[in-house]
């Protein structure tokens, strides 16, 4: 399958560099970036030396139009939304890593972005691509809004135990701490590596944009709105996200019912695994692989369910869940390319 | 004044010497360690190379008798209360690093800590040494049990809403972040670089020792019985803690009422500085420093306060502090000593 | 082809299961360990979660015997020694990551390692497995000796000057720094999280046994004796080494001869990169992959070229050059199973 | 003795803040910032908070001349030599944090600054401020040159040798490695967290600028021309610098006696530890002290001294050398204000 990756030049359109240049059954048609339109990928990142001799490209519809089946964008959030009309309109398969397509409301995404939305009426047709609870929407979608890192962490911590009806709608609240990457690759005093290294800061406290689109898709599997807490934090590690989600049981919970619970709902998952309590996940364990490790641990004297997911930003939390489901779209393996194991140390 | 150092071989142990090699007003008439007896303190901490020519030695009631009017304890919980009463009896003052003096009801501790209490009687008469809420009383005070590191930052955070009735004792959830140093100088797969570097992870879910403290501490100021949820996690960093705490607050609560009661409870405090909001407090910026500093966010849609501090989990958290407690015994200006600015970069 | 793991507890022995789980030719037939013999290899290393269900089994001759082609050794030094005899009169193939048979002449192993040699017998047959410079014997060996992550970062540099005469073998100066994980998986003072972050630090000053491979084998490649200085450097990172080689050169020499000695030496190398002047390579670039990158500059004022070789020391530094001496060995193609590219960030 | 800073927001800047605050005899007049003009400390350097309310000012030669009666200047290379000249016209004091008054042969300053030099007649009178060598000219001077982090600690290293001459001036490499903080406060891709952490690369091989300093004050005190190879590398770390000198040493040298050379050179020295072979300095250890701790080590098998130093950057290696200079010219004891001891963990 031949493929474009619009917005190249980022980390996620790295990574997703990093991942199809190794797959098996894909041909990298054109890569663009037009801040470095004419620049070979190396010279930007010296990783895929002798390995890639792309360059990247203006962005040029035509071109994409001409030579590939699937079209990833790894653009910033409003900018996907000018471009994926034209695409869709001409028939290619769309899958965007931004954010402006993962709200089917559109009046929360402009609430929440800060932006007018200018391709409300796609929004009915794009899917939300977490395979492991819409894998049979994924399969014959033709555009897939690509989770953002810190719902998908979230959401794979929560849902099972909502669905169980094990854990209340209204009291949860999530902690996350996440890797510096997810700030992204530009440069500010913010990412300096003086003011990240040994440091821990919590950030856009009661206003990340990520809060709605948890709700959103948790509200949607679940049949009822939800509202709830979401704090980031930064934590001086390149990758990682560590969601931990307190969850409000009924008392007398058993940990072996919840065990379970999350057991059977990820069975025959390929990139989930549930550890056996009282194990709990560490980021390092899924650096650089598509997994997600889940943790479950029960508080009897406050009724609480403690929830924590390890994923890797930049792979389960983007890149690699957009090949995750361009493989279920095109009906290939849904591991294939995507095998690369956790690097520890 | 004089004063000796029972287990100087750990982190507190060494940061206790930092802090004392240069306060104007103590002589460091003795530090022990039985594992490093005869060796200097150079050749087990380099930082002292050319500062500080003190020898490690054994144990010894009758020398520190002999020799000091003040001792702290950095010694492993369980140790404490072996030594201590001898030394009460003999008159001398003590401050506890450990946990054993913090409970004054041993239950409590016999419980969390998997120990027997061996000195039930003296817990009457230890003083939770937080000077931010204890001042009066450890003046006076012959025995002060020093706080663990993540109640010194749980508490400040969350007191000063409940005291003042803003926040539901109810429902806390408090999440904390710690650096490495928080597990101490023993060497294990756990506190291996490659183990913790570029990793973040929870433990002790649902089971840390130090969830009493916090409850019994801000129950005792509150004159209410507190139960809440407190999770810690490892965090790739040398030092530092950060806590989010999670409070349930009546709706339609403005972030200026919270603002103004966290100003007014530490008005006057040299070590407390209250951010403006939306300012969030950075590890980075105590690192080496007897500083706190507390950020407040309110989420109005869910009628949540989120309250996070940020302290060195080795001085404010635990040396620093200590020596807090000494200047205010001593009646020695309370800041004495701890005038170190943070270290950034 | 079947293959088997001896000592697969350690940094090194998990590097080869991660890259042998996925190499789509072999098939692990066994890996022992026997301090975990019984335990899964996901409970020690928890990033083959779902990806890998072996278990540690005892060391057994028999049981290797009967189940394996070739066999790795990922034991210490000294331990090689007393398994390797009997595997080859077996007439098993033997890759050894050890230091027990890079020496041919056993004398120098003795005095650098400390340690008798039990096996003098086998040094003649084997071949030292660094294929860019012996890929012919290495493909017909019996026994690979695998050589040392400081010693392959360091011949990469100098050996393409020495071997074009643009170089004297006499003034050789090599400061190299490696990440923690070069110390491998055992706890120690040394390897602890707050000793090894934020610092850096020389050791082994004029004493690593790492010198003697170096000028050994620079010394039978160029066919003359060689004696040099080696400094190797503790890093706060968790992989990567970077050798900086120091060479005296004749005064006049243009870097573009270097260069192209270089570009030719290392024609067709599937993992050798020569970057052109003045760029740099840096150890994240090559983070977990097989590549070697190296950069070349030279210094008119003083007439030395400083060549910089960043590599893996995991990979091409030990586990990923081990599996290429595999491949050459089976005749299966070089880079197979070794595609992964360098993870950054 | 009231001073003034020019150019308070950079890294050297706020640590020559931070020392001076806590200084017993030092009143901050005024601290100049063009681009923070107005702004508080504190914003821009949260760690102050509660400890300095001090603001930015714009540049003002009459104001800072009615307020102060020594300036720093912490400005970048080629502003000092602006300021500079009508500051020691109406007879201020200067220590001067930048390049610009290093040489008194300003052709060398011009060849690798790429500047025109505007002041050089100033450079006769400038002192250079390195008190272990120069203490006696500093004590009088009106201008300080304060050195260069790597000159510090190179010259440090290398200086004891030469001067007792048991090593030759001939063949001198010093390999140096740098924490990410002697970069600066300025963002770039170069110095985004990603970028360098779990990475370490050599840059400006054969061409950094702190090469003609330290051949130019080595030569000075030698009374003869020096040229050697200077090699920087950016490590992962926020402070520190380890320099690796290589000396070339007569055959039959021994350690015992470059021992006793380093040790009677640095006899008395407040700031300078040597440390007891094999070992080793480690930046840790200075991490915000003034301190310089220096190993050494002999390569009887290739007649080398290896002598390392360990400083950290932004104290011994910018602003706390130049407060050690000013309390010289001021008369006061030499350790004022600089009794931090290292920072450990």
């Amino acid at each position: 399958m031949k493929i474009a990756i619009i917005g190249g030049s980022g980390y996620t359109g790295a990574e997703l560099l990093k991942i199809l240049v190794g797959h098996p059954r894909v041909e990298i048609a054109m890569v663009t970036s037009n801040t470095y339109a004419g620049s070979s990928v190396c010279s930007l990142y010296p990783q895929f030396r002798g390995e890639c001799d792309l360059h990247f490209s203006k962005f040029d519809h035509d071109a994409i139009k001409a030579s590939a089946e699937l079209v990833f964008l790894a653009v910033p959030h409003g900018e996907s939304m000018v471009y994926v009309p034209k695409l869709i309109s001409d028939g290619l398969k769309v899958i965007d890593l931004s954010g402006d397509f993962r709200f089917l409301d559109t009046d929360v995404y402009e609430l929440w972005y800060g932006k007018n939305h200018t391709a409300k009426e796609l929004t009915r047709i794009a899917v939300y691509g977490l395979p492991e609870f819409n894998r049979d929407l994924i399969k014959p979608a033709q555009l897939v809004a690509n989770p953002g890192c810190y719902p998908t962490a979230s959401l794979l911590a929560i849902v099972p135990a909502l669905l169980a009806g094990l854990a209340s709608p209204d009291e949860i609240i999530i902690d996350a701490k996440s890797g510096i990457s997810g700030a992204g690759r530009g440069s500010s005093e913010k990412t300096h590596y003086n003011r990240r290294t040994d440091n821990i800061a919590a950030y856009a406290v009661a206003g990340h944009k990520h809060t709605p689109e948890i709700e959103v898709h948790a509200g949607a599997l679940l049949g009822q709105e939800i509202t709830l807490t979401f704090t980031p934090h930064l934590c001086p590690m390149s990758r990682g996200i560590l969601a931990t989600a307190y969850l409000k049981v009924e008392a007398g919970l058993d940990v072996i019912v919840t065990d379970k619970a999350y057991r059977d709902f990820y069975d025959g998952e390929d990139f989930v695994s549930v550890l056996e309590p009282p194990a709990q996940p560490e980021t390092v364990f899924v650096r650089g692989s598509n997994r997600a490790q889940i943790g479950l641990a029960l508080d009897k004297r406050t009724d609480r369910l403690i929830v924590t997911t390890a994923i890797d930003n930049l792979v389960k939390g983007a890149s690699g869940q957009a090949v995750q489901s361009m493989n279920i779209m095109a009906g290939f393996p849904e591991k294939l390319g995507l095998e690369a194991i956790g690097l520890f140390p």
